[in-house]
């Protein structure tokens, strides 16, 4: 199964977790919530200019890696793997390795 | 009987749960909402820009697989089928099978 | 009495409630709300687009029959009659008989 | 004493309820609340397109009957009269009697 | 002490409330609260049309007998006297006397 | 350290509170919350317009006295005084002395 | 790791605190949030225009020292080091030094 994400959206794989130490144990998540990161898998055509109606490509493209706000994506279970879709917005910087 | 939508709006025959397992038993719904999938019955003419009034067409069409957001839309029994009518903005992507 | 909608607001006959059995008793409301559906009796002259001022006309004539969400509309009693005034916004689809 | 209502503001004499019935007693409001009628005594010039900056003249004259919303208006005591300012948008409908 | 009001707003000499009776009892807030009346005795420039930047200019003027809602305006004590500055979308309309 | 507001913000040293009586008495907050009196040390450039992206200067300018909401500042310390971060739509009104 | 900012997003490093004093005791938060300092270490191209879809660039620059509203941020763990990134819409004002 693929998705192809509508107007402004993303696919994004979220990274492996580092919330579990070396030894296994889980650190329990503090008041703050923090960023996320992941992969970007696929990405939508871009939304429409409010004004002009034209379309307004993708700043991101497959392959980016990504910080994205916590709070902005929907989870999707694709062939068995947790991914999620995002708007573009929700995108607050790319991450060069 | 036949539902025409209008502006942006389409009708959604939601796909089969998977939410039963093999031996009938309902799983419980977790605390995150996941978004559902469906294929397209019907789709608007598409809204009108804000500022030119132009139409601007819909980016799904009939027979189109999509996910879309669970808290969109309005269900709707037609013929003893329950449907959803849905905006396209609640549409979040495309299902290529 | 006859009314003349404002703007894009719409004059609708609710259809027969089916929410009563053959038997005649009533089936009690379920926790999600169903849209209803009706006949149009009036419709308004459309509102203006915000940037041009241009009157966009209205997607729905008189005796068209609409699906429309519970949400949108004010009752309004005419001649021992209940009505609804919606906005045309608030209509969904319109229905092929 | 007489008002002239600012920008798409009218002045609204709201029509004897019909609430009392012919034996004086009142009728208690029912948990949905209806819209009310009323006489437009006075008209505001218009509000300014936001865009263009135009005004846009209103779609009621003075002498009209219409209905509206009840949740908008500001109440004013005019000469011991209790008088309505509704914004036009507040009007639903125009009534021909 | 002078004040002159930024943009769109104006300052407001609240007219002597009526609410004490002729024997010089209060009278108690109805629930439904009224509007107020009040003279201008200063107008700003007007504020910018958000599209093209141009100023707006008021309608309304210093000596302008005026009725305001209650819930729009800020109480400031000048030379020990109450005056509200208000913007002029809170004025309903002008009293002519 | 010297500040440089950024778009249409000020920053405004506020004035000695009269809050304070002859005595030394400090009398308690009405409920109803008073504008704040001010001196401007330092203004933005001007927020950009949102359509034509064009920078509008302010009304205010280094020196003026004005008339502030008290719900709109941030406060920051400066070496060792207080002083507040508004947005110029803050501002209610020059203050001529 | 390196981060680049989405539209008009910088990445900020908070400059150290002064909430700690020469003894090593932590001065508890007063009611009133202050503003914080940091200094800017990234910043994105700028967002577009919502009319015209022009980008506009940002007014802030990758070494300059600016005044933020403590609540517009997402805190990220970079290389061990806690940085924000905001919006440059939450930067009150540049400080020279």
């Amino acid at each position: 199964m693929k998705l192809h994400p509508m107007e402004d959206r993303i696919v994004v794989r979220p990274a492996e977790s580092e919330e579990r130490t070396a030894s296994g144990l889980v650190i329990p998540d503090t008041a703050k919530e923090k960023p996320q990161q992941g992969e970007v898998l696929a990405v939508g055509p871009g939304r429409r200019a409010e004004a002009s109606g034209e379309i307004i490509p993708l700043d991101v493209k497959v392959g980016d890696r990504v910080v994205y706000s916590k709070y902005g994506g929907t989870e999707i279970s694709v062939d068995g793997e947790d991914l999620l879709i995002l708007s573009s917005r929700d995108v607050l910087a790319k991450v060069e390795k």
